[in-house]
């Protein structure tokens, strides 16, 4: 179980440099990482001021539904059982008296935001962005921890699908990936990360391409994006794979793409430019001649989202923090003919990356 | 394959009513709803005025990593490829000299607001609720029929647990979650509903139990509360049984929540105010004492969503739609001890309403 308290006191100390007296928090991942309230509805008013008496006036809100569960995963903090739960939040703030309120302006709606000033007029209502984010982007060893055993679930499971000899021609992508996810469950997964992605053929071109009826043929790439969640902490991975019988130019395009991936793994560097990270896997892939074939970013932040900060990418603003769980994922794709991506999960170290997805990233001819 | 064009003119048609030149949707569900598109960054923009034109000038967005898909999907509209596609058709509507553009209030942060305004200065942004969700609300038979495929998986899956003896004391909650999404992933499902609730003993009290480790007990509850996705539609039922022998208070609540269950099917009629529906169910809880025992809504629509239009519980605005999809689902819990609930997706049709999951609700002792 992580301690809770200690984020809850770094998301106080962010509000004291921002000046703000107290933050309306609506994000639920946000809401967990700072309770571990796991509920579909939830709002949490964190008030900056005084530690001790900071920690007594936090209040977190639910309904009705998650009363007995309220209580069970937020022992140490007072919950307030109302169906509105932002608006209920707005207005304890204001009878604290706390003058200014931080939200949160990309977890609020429009609509909501009208909710709330209709009930606190007379409040200050303070837009901020990415405040809980950024927190989480460094992991501590309870994150990393769970990261680990999500990541070793998903090794564990692939290699439970290549043991059996299950990647074969013949069989569908959708029975791939449900035997992927059976795997991971059957290895004590209690979530599959996103939507298993099993691309064969002309589909490995798809970046995000959906398990469809499509049968495995030899000779085609056959690409595996997946994970597994462990304590709601996302592992990401894809590995790619020829079926049978690589061609020449199967083999040029994987080892183009393991190369780039190498690059970009090794260019985690903590304090690193985000967009220098990206451009140097890029740069591999441009020499090639083949740059408007890799149309995504290199990587992103995973933890209690499969996405989530830092994004290693063009449009990347900032640097790499030291202990920030990312993915490194170029891939370079040939409309019509097959795609590679190669992906790991990594921790970012002064002493070099922990790489948490060990499966092999040789070509393997399956 | 539904038709999304008629669904498109039906939007036009509210647009009309509401004297609206055009909508940003920026809703992904709504989107699906709207084209059929399936990825996860997308936004559409609807003209509303002559109807060949209008067509013509509708216009989806997304990103690089969506190309091939969307051109898929989508055969039928121009498609933009942009990073920030909310701003990029926000910047397209103002070509087009629409002067006033609708946005969805419930589907766009406050931050995303801010993105529009600083691209289309001189736009009147509009906000609107729930346009499209008006039009999800009655169900066509394309969606009944996907419907209808959902809940058919979950019965069989279902039976097929029951048959096995795979609800037994000595189990664990979790190893029953995940045989059940198994067996349903086995029938067919593309995806599971929500997270699977196995709840068993004191844990049937709380409403939305996560699965743990937690072992079935003979003389406990078991709640399943659980569905299937089928071409994106979702199934949504809830049984409750009893382990080897049932007590008198197990039998007592058992046939209270049935026959509260009973009375708010039957008050499922067009045009029926849906705070009267959901009252309907819990005047039987009432007459018990037990009304503080139910602690949310009676049920609430079906579709695209887990949880769409119509919302049946105290706060309901609004009266039944002929061919809504909608839950009835009531519960008593005793804290401590052990909670029932009885739960069916159903079709209001003026005929009576059309029942979609068909396990038995009869106690069953297993």
């Amino acid at each position: 179980m992580p301690d809770y308290a200690p984020r809850r006191a770094a998301l106080r100390a962010a509000l004291g440099t921002a000046e703000l007296p107290a933050l309306l928090v609506t994000d639920l991942v946000g809401i967990r990482y700072l309770t571990g309230f796991t509920g579909s509805n939830a709002a949490l008013l964190v008030v900056a001021d005084d530690e001790y008496d900071a920690e007594q006036r936090t209040v977190i809100a639910t309904d009705g539904r998650y009363r007995t569960q309220v209580s069970a995963q937020v022992p140490d903090l007072a919950a307030v059982i109302e169906r509105a739960v932002g608006p209920a939040l707005a207005t304890r703030a204001g009878e604290l008296g706390v003058g200014r309120l931080g939200f949160e302006a990309e977890a609020i709606t429009v609509a909501g935001y009208g909710r709330l000033t209709a009930v606190v007029p007379d409040l200050a209502l303070v837009p901020t962005t990415g405040m809980i984010a950024r927190l989480r982007e460094v992991k501590d060893p309870y994150e990393v921890d769970r990261l680990r055993a999500a990541c070793a679930i998903a090794d564990a499971a692939l290699a439970d699908l290549l043991e059996r000899g299950s990647l074969r021609p013949g069989r569908s992508e959708r029975a791939v990936a449900r035997e992927l996810e059976w795997a991971m469950f059957d290895r004590g997964a209690h979530a599959v990360a996103f939507e298993t992605i099993v691309a064969a053929g002309a589909n490995s071109a798809v970046p995000h391409h959906r398990p469809t009826d499509q049968e495995l043929v030899a000779g085609d790439f056959l690409k595996l994006d997946f994970g597994a969640v462990v304590d709601g902490y996302h592992s990401d991975m894809t590995r790619t794979f020829v079926l049978r019988k690589a061609a020449d130019w199967q083999r040029e395009v994987y080892q183009l793409v393991a190369a780039a991936q190498a690059a970009g793994r090794a260019a985690l560097v903590p304090g690193a430019d985000l967009r220098e990270v990206d451009a140097a896997a890029r740069a591999v892939i441009d020499a090639a001649g083949h740059g408007e074939l890799f149309p995504h970013g290199l990587g992103h932040g995973v933890g209690l989202e499969i996405h989530e900060a830092p994004g290693i990418g063009l449009a990347g603003t900032g640097t790499l923090l030291d202990g920030a769980a990312v993915t490194v994922e170029p891939g370079v794709y040939f409309s019509g003919r097959g795609g590679v991506r190669i992906e790991d999960t990594l921790v970012v170290r002064a002493a070099g990356p922990e790489l948490l997805t060990s499966t092999s990233k040789e070509l393997t001819i399956v």
